[in-house]
């Protein structure tokens, strides 16, 4: 499901998901199972063959539960926040980085729990109308709150952040933003604007970041990003080269990485240490398609 | 600037701007250039060879001003929302919608007042901290608000929609909203939700409005679409085909449309009159690309 013709499709983490969304039926409150989030960590279980599960919920979801979906046979999914209540027994909290960047789960209840976060969040920070301060509702099984007080409407929020390599003939840019880990650097990235394109969001934030005018950008794939509610768009930039100049703001440095550093970062293996972000990050695939075309 | 290797770059309506936007200016205020709107409606002047001008006030802006860019010659454009001052001579509020589908104005400054436009909706509409309800306050030149109450700090936001035409056996399968113009048939689109990649959220949509379950979807080309602060993202689906079960909340009609009827549609030559949405919509594009590739 990548643009890109011939390329292998990525499904990255945090999509991928199972259910049917199905919004016709965020009305209704069918048998439903129910997982648990606390902030960013969710409510998970045993471990078969390495492999943790979510708990699933039988009970009635509280008033601020939201719809997530219904699976093949029927069963109604929401997801809650857990409050003050212990645990049950072999179950345990664990946060959505750490599920998606160490594997710990699969793919569909990654996702369904990148919504869930999503959507939570979002319950937790608005229960105020942006337009007039008044209290709002949950509607819509969550994916609405209404305003008494104004009438307003308002929607959960997905904010779509560019990110990108360069690729010019001193190699593939990469930076190291300040709150990274040590050694590692990513593709550059950033937030779009109102009244851009996502190819013109990328060409800004790369000269803004790093002083590189570059002059292509293709579409690579995206990755929904639940901290909190960011759709990742990855593209692959070409330029001619230049002259680095950082926006120490935003970025601790910035450089041109050879094949062979990349090849080696990529691996796991490169001399200095210096990595890349792990294969649960849409920034890995970005760098290794950047590399199969050097 | 498409995504597409070998398709022809396409600069939608309302991207294509010229102005650096150089978010590090956001904190001075140098000589400036103000654009004027009054909602969905711009300040324009004058007539050169059919194209209108945006008036451009050299005024003190208001504290309610939002940062556009900067000029090459170093003037900083601004936005204000336009009150109750009587128009200068020679100029009028046209809206934005007219401006860009009647090509009534330049791409650059059709971009420039898709930005203002977001930008000046969202402060409009968020003066109150959605955390607590307490009244905010405007920050970066208008890309943030602040709440002193709980110190909240809240984003311009930008909406992703996918916007997608499905080819098949049949041909190309278009819709009709509720409140299109008569006759109209375009590319489906739906906003996307919290923890789904672009692809599964335009398969997502094609199967709710339509029933029809696509196999493949390819990112074609954005736009940015300030009404009041969307980004279109489009893109080309196939399908094997199917039986169509409308959704009728959300669409009057969907049909499949034979390559024939469709280059009539697009050259505006079909016998019973239908038409699909104008150059200025991505929509437009996104037929003609699947009619290039039938």
């Amino acid at each position: 499901m990548s643009g890109r013709q011939g390329a292998k499709p990525v499904i990255h983490a945090f999509a991928g998901g199972k259910l049917d969304r199905r919004a016709e039926l965020r009305q209704t409150r069918a048998p439903r199972a129910v997982v648990k989030l606390a902030g960013d960590r969710a409510v998970v279980t045993g471990q078969e063959e390495g492999v943790l599960k979510l708990a699933l919920f039988s009970e009635e979801a509280g008033p601020e539960a939201v719809h997530l979906g219904v699976e093949e046979d029927g069963t109604q999914v929401m997801a809650d926040r857990i409050r003050e209540e212990p645990l049950p027994e072999g179950c345990q909290l664990i946060d959505l980085r750490s599920l998606a960047m160490q594997g710990l789960i699969g793919t569909a209840e990654l996702s369904l729990l990148a919504q869930a976060r999503s959507l939570l969040f979002w319950h937790e920070r608005h229960g105020f109308c942006a337009n007039c301060g008044a209290r709002t509702t949950l509607m819509d099984a969550g994916y609405r709150r209404d305003c008494a007080s104004c009438k307003a409407q308002h929607f959960p929020r997905t904010d779509p952040v560019v990110i990108m390599t360069v690729s010019g003939p001193e190699g593939v840019l990469l930076g190291r933003g300040h709150g990274f880990l040590p050694r590692v650097y990513s593709a550059l990235a950033g937030f779009m604007e109102p009244g851009e394109s996502i190819e013109e969001a990328a060409l800004r934030e790369i000269f803004e970041e790093t002083g590189i005018k570059a002059l292509e950008v293709r579409y690579h794939s995206s990755q929904p990003w639940p901290f909190p509610s960011s759709l990742m768009i990855g593209c692959l930039a070409r330029c001619e080269g230049g002259c680095i100049r950082i926006d120490e703001s935003e970025l601790e440095d910035a450089r041109w990485f050879a094949r062979s550093e990349l090849v080696a970062m990529l691996a796991g293996t490169h001399e200095g240490g210096l990595k890349v972000p792990r294969p649960a990050a849409i920034a890995y695939h970005l760098i290794k398609a950047a590399v199969e075309e050097m």
